[in-house]
């Protein structure tokens, strides 16, 4: 995880930007000036990259949102994790991808591998070591890491995570159990190993318990802004260094031009949210 | 799950080939034919499904061989789904999507929609309801259908999956019992749900209990032939009418002109293949 630490550190700002171009999201200027809307999503996110480039360590491109457009979306995708590459951005592809074998094998290809597209990928751990292993393997070999799926921010995320085991701990407890076994020997200078997991910001106390349990699990936080958890939110997830996790928005920056009135502004707007993001997170760590 | 199992039924056959382009799969001739190898691997599938089209009720492409080679593999995806459509086949994308709200809603409409590319999308159920629902109102809306992970194939598949909760149960057990909750509304004639189950014909003593215990839920199985289960191992997944799970074979169909010593005959060696397997498969249903 050492990349993205010194990205966090050298920019002094632990967010992620997510990509998640929505349809609804995107200014209506820009869908009547292009006559497909993978295009308008392209010049969105292009000009919401360059606005924000030197302010943040890391993008996370939601795949959904591109694959909805089939092999077009994918293109806007691509275009859009190529030039978030040369702006020196750190790339988590949102994925959840999950499989065994070869087949695992070449999601993490498609991700991590030497042309892979992405720094990171979201994987989804169900399958056990299995399922994570390949794509383990393809982040030491090209210096990227991968975040599992663990305590996620969704409101049903205890239906399945937090049910209790026979051993006493709960089923996301055990994921990150595991975790820290799989990627104990990837640890780096920060003191993260290369498997980071997905922990819900709107879960503040599960967040923070497990920030002081699995000391070498960087986390990924979604669900900061709309989704309920706010600054005091996150704040457990943040280590003595002020390390520990990487804070994601998507709406809040993609959408900050409706608050400003002005959709032609919509990079200058998302740019503000993200300076606002940033100052807030760095008073709760 | 109606259109599936009244496909199995009129074909009297309860296998679905798995459509997974390996590029060490494709016969070298083909490679050399043509300058792109995503134009060998669409040349291959169609070739494929024309020569078991009128035997096989469904196909299953996994998506990660064909999204390893980005927007270009996407495209021969959906080549491949649409032609299969052409031909009146059911088509399960191998995805193993997941996500919660208006993510998870377009992973959905991609594979699922009014234009999705597939009749039923594999779904991974780690999220609870909330990453399962925006699947199942897709296939409610569209006819079609999801099968959700259970118990997988691998060899490490109870390293989550087999854990005893405090209640006693498994967590692939209380999967299943999740699945049949969440399905309830949506029995067809057959007494299926849209909620399918992935299991794998790797562990043949849960598969058998599995069917016992959770009627309404039919299974996709993983695992007969390469990954060791054979047609013994299947038996178990049957219900009394003979329906209850659909069989995949990928490598074995995929692999058939090896066998056989001419790579050119590749679509006929794998007729062959369909057609024995079959055979084999109705003698333990």
């Amino acid at each position: 995880m050492d990349r993205l630490i010194s990205l966090i550190e050298k920019k002094n700002n632990p967010s992620v930007i997510g990509l998640d171009p929505v349809v609804d999201y995107i200014p209506a200027f820009l869908k009547e000036k292009h006559e497909l809307v993978t295009d308008a999503i392209l010049e969105f996110n292009l000009n919401l990259i360059d606005s924000f480039a030197d302010v943040v360590a890391a993008i996370k491109p939601q795949l959904a949102y591109y694959e909805i457009f089939g092999s077009k979306g994918i293109e806007v995708y691509e275009k859009t994790a190529a030039y978030a590459k040369e702006k020196g951005l750190y790339i988590i592809a949102d994925g959840k991808r999950n499989d065994i074998g070869s087949t695992a094998g070449a999601y993490a290809e498609a991700y991590l591998g030497e042309k892979g597209s992405a720094d990171a990928l979201t994987v989804n751990g169900y399958l056990g070591i299995d399922g994570v292993k390949p794509f383990l393997d393809k982040a030491v070999a090209y210096d990227k890491d991968i975040f599992v799926l663990a305590k996620t921010s969704n409101p049903s995320s205890g239906e399945l995570q937090d049910l209790k085991l026979e051993s006493g701990e709960m089923i996301c407890e055990k994921m990150m159990e595991l975790l820290t076994k799989w990627g104990s020997e990837t640890v780096g200078k920060y003191g993260y190993s290369r498997i980071g997991a997905v922990v819900g910001a709107t879960y503040p106390e599960q967040l923070a318990s497990m920030r002081k349990n699995y000391g070498e699990i960087f986390f990924l936080v979604p669900g900061y802004g709309f989704q309920g958890g706010g600054a005091e939110g996150v704040r457990g997830g943040f280590d003595k260094n002020g390390f520990g996790s990487v804070v994601n928005s998507s709406r809040a920056v993609m959408l900050a031009y409706k608050k400003e009135g002005d959709e032609k502004k919509y990079a200058e707007a998302a740019r503000k949210e993200v300076v606002r993001m940033r100052d807030e997170l760095n008073t709760v760590r």
